[in-house]
């Protein structure tokens, strides 16, 4: 039944074609059960932003991008961490979804955090960053399990896909916690 | 029916007498209803954390709050900013309810923040500090409304009670939603 | 003599024609004096950041502005606040400029932020989220004076131009102040 | 002569008597040398901040702590990470120092970052989070190199003391770039 399955929004912060984070998104794709389908927005169209292109809900990218969000039951962003914070792709995304202030499609929309890097810190620094972000937007964000992936290329092949399979567990864990946590929000 | 109260514990960064953060729980316990009881906590008995004194549950006061914490239905933190963030003496607060990691009453409950400064920014600063700290402790964080209190000397009288209409009644809407907040994760 | 003349570059974390942040910088452009010239870059033609776009310096923009930077005494900013924190335009601007990450011009450059909001905080969220930033990226960060222009639009003409004396005096303290700071770090 | 060594205080975030961070400030007294040496302050005395007692300069260990900081030429700071930012403790003693604003002896003085964790972060979120307050204080925080020790159980013996050899010269190469910003703010 439609009501049942829970749709969620994936997008990654990284433009790269082999990137680790657009691997662990479609990871979460090929996670999708009856219970939960993951689709994924390519953020490479999104413009810089400027508020004087706003009118008329923004060029075209960014209109289909407000569209998916809104459509969207619960979202999953897998950042990668530049210079101890996330990438200027994913804020500029964020910038654009996030007008007009009172009326962004990101408001009260439960989120998942996910994040890869080929360094130690798996991200840890970009996920702290992330988050008073998104509660800044009104947009629900699922506190626990978190997902810091550490020398990714260690469980990714060279076109960044998951191929470890404890990775891949736990990528399934982040998608059931969020699915769980939608659905309490949406039920209370 | 006692089912039917919301119960929140309130406590503030600060331990001033006067403390204008003080004075924003007391408004807030003094806007209670059949739905919502405040009670609160006052920090000043927490000795400094050290993890040498945790065993059997750390020092009396401390203890004291760790109760008081999982008696709580949700919780509610007044704030002042002390050089761009929040103060020490939250800080080590929460530093001591944390512990031990996997069983801290801090997992799973609803939180709001609020903040009063004598300076033009209302603890802006501080409450984004503070935004991804209880995160961490799996906390789950009221993303709206906020309440930054500006100049809070205008607002309140020389012993820092909120003498102030407008804001009292900005604190009395976060205690609603905050009570909603809590409702809506509990059905869920 | 060319020697005693500081440069600095200073860039604006906003795209908008008339927005207040690239009025900071206009202002900062006309405090030129024998001791210091500014000069700006437009972000504008700044692509998102891709690193298989990164072969032989990336787009011609960035490796226009690596230039630029590289050949700084000493960097501007002037940010916005969105979303508590700084615009993901600038942030990309960042990421491009900090790679390879052991040959970045941003490297040992001093640089100050300044930033201007409609709203009552002042970019005083962006700035803080900035510093750590540009800490992680090696360069010296000035910490005082700061620069938080609140209600930007009483200050500031309709083509965002700095039309209010004491703003422009502050802007002027700020510039004086990061030519202190770079002659220091310089002659040291 | 007196006037070649500089004289850096150090300081804790933790009190546990073995912690790694005392640890790591002990192994950097013992690399004193003719040109850098390094005194440490033990924060376990310093009790929680409260408005009311400022009066006088605070009291006792607070004055001689606000004394030791202003007879350094420079600081260094090891911190522990608790809840994904530094310890209440550590905050505690910054906000005492702090006060009064414009004359805490933090003023212009160069300071240093460390950590040590028993995880796999090494405190770089701690880090990250103690850049903007340090800022804020007026403090000329050093930039490079930092040090996050991970998995600090296998460099320390039970009592918290480096035994590792690459640990220890990592230490030293802070101190020594501590000791030549210190030096290069001086003459500048």
């Amino acid at each position: 039944m439609p009501d049942d399955t829970l749709h969620v929004l994936g997008f990654a912060g990284s433009l790269r074609r082999a990137s680790y984070n657009r691997g662990l998104l479609r990871a979460a794709v090929e996670t999708a059960s009856a219970d939960v389908v993951v689709t994924t927005f390519d953020l490479s169209s999104i413009p810089p932003y400027c508020m004087d292109l706003e009118a008329g809900g923004g060029p075209e990218p960014v209109r289909e991008l407000k569209t998916a969000v809104a459509a969207a039951d619960a979202l999953l962003i897998a950042t990668p961490e530049h210079n101890y914070s996330f990438p200027g792709v994913l804020k500029n995304a964020l910038d654009w979804v996030s007008r007009p202030a009172n009326s962004s499609p990101f408001i009260g929309k439960p989120v998942a955090i996910m994040g890869a890097s080929s360094g130690r810190f798996g991200t840890a620094r970009a996920q702290v960053a992330l988050r008073p972000v998104l509660a800044s937007l009104d947009m629900l964000v699922m506190s626990k399990p978190e997902l810091f992936v550490t020398q990714a290329e260690k469980v990714c092949d060279e076109d960044g896909s998951v191929v470890d399979q404890a990775t891949r567990e736990r990528i399934y864990d982040v998608i059931r916690a969020l699915a769980a946590w939608a659905r309490q929000l949406r039920a209370g």
